[in-house]
């Protein structure tokens, strides 16, 4: 099975993630977008989502709170930044527990075949606010939403 | 007279601008966050700035639009993130005549004695993207802003 790869460029203010799904492009736009689909797979698997406001157009905001089994809960919010597309999502990104601290994520969806790859850059002001986010357990999270994205994709085209 | 300093270091997607004003905090986070204020600083002399829209808080959106002498005009636009304050004002920025080149902008402005540091810190997504505003043409805009800003400073405190 593909997996993720995150790349994390030493002194650089980026983190790339990318991954190849089995699934045609506009497929895996619609879980990217559509509230519905994106709570069952954003997020590590024990932790639960309700998603308060997600407006997906140009300016639109978007915010979702991840709990977990002991009823703590994460809050973070962004922007869509440009008419999201299967050529584009470019959003901002702020985890509430540490305010101040914006991420722009670039998301890009290229189909070769019946492939999709996913590619995320995020861009950070800087090297430190990078290297906090890695410390503060991202890839735990981004691995398993991968892994989840990957299973709801294969359950939405076998129905 | 204090000068502008710009940094765009090779192979970083960043552009530092540090500039110090004989101003306290205050009154350059009002120029920068007070629309009637913005207007008579912000953008080359040889352009006419027009605002249309400016909503300081968490979340809000701004948009303004610069006319040249042939009536040539360059909408820009972005949103605040975190409620705009004296400590920063954090907000994603975007030309629109390249749309999806979104950049984040942090500034953070410091008090020493009677004079300000203002220090932006702009993120880009790539080095490429970073590249492409410098060569656009960037810093003339910044540095005519920023004495444009030093004069409007200077009346305001002898008014």
């Amino acid at each position: 099975m593909s997996k993720t790869q995150i790349t994390a460029e030493p002194g650089m203010p980026l983190i790339t993630i990318t991954r190849d799904f089995e699934a045609p492009r506009d497929l895996v736009f619609r879980a990217y977008t559509d509230p519905e689909l994106v709570v069952q797979w954003l997020g590590p698997r024990d932790l639960t989502m309700s998603i308060d406001c997600w407006d997906v157009r140009d300016g639109g905001r978007w915010r979702y709170i991840h709990t977990d089994a002991h009823g703590a809960s994460y809050g973070f919010h962004g922007v869509f930044h440009g008419t999201p597309s299967a050529e584009a999502i470019v959003q901002t990104f702020e985890f509430e527990g540490v305010p101040g601290h914006v991420m722009l994520d670039t998301t890009t969806l290229e189909q070769v075949g019946g492939q999709t790859t996913v590619r995320t850059v995020a861009a950070f002001s800087s090297v430190e606010d990078r290297d906090g986010m890695v410390a503060g357990g991202m890839e735990h999270g981004v691995r398993d939403s991968d892994e989840r994205l990957a299973e709801l994709l294969a359950k939405l085209q076998a129905g």
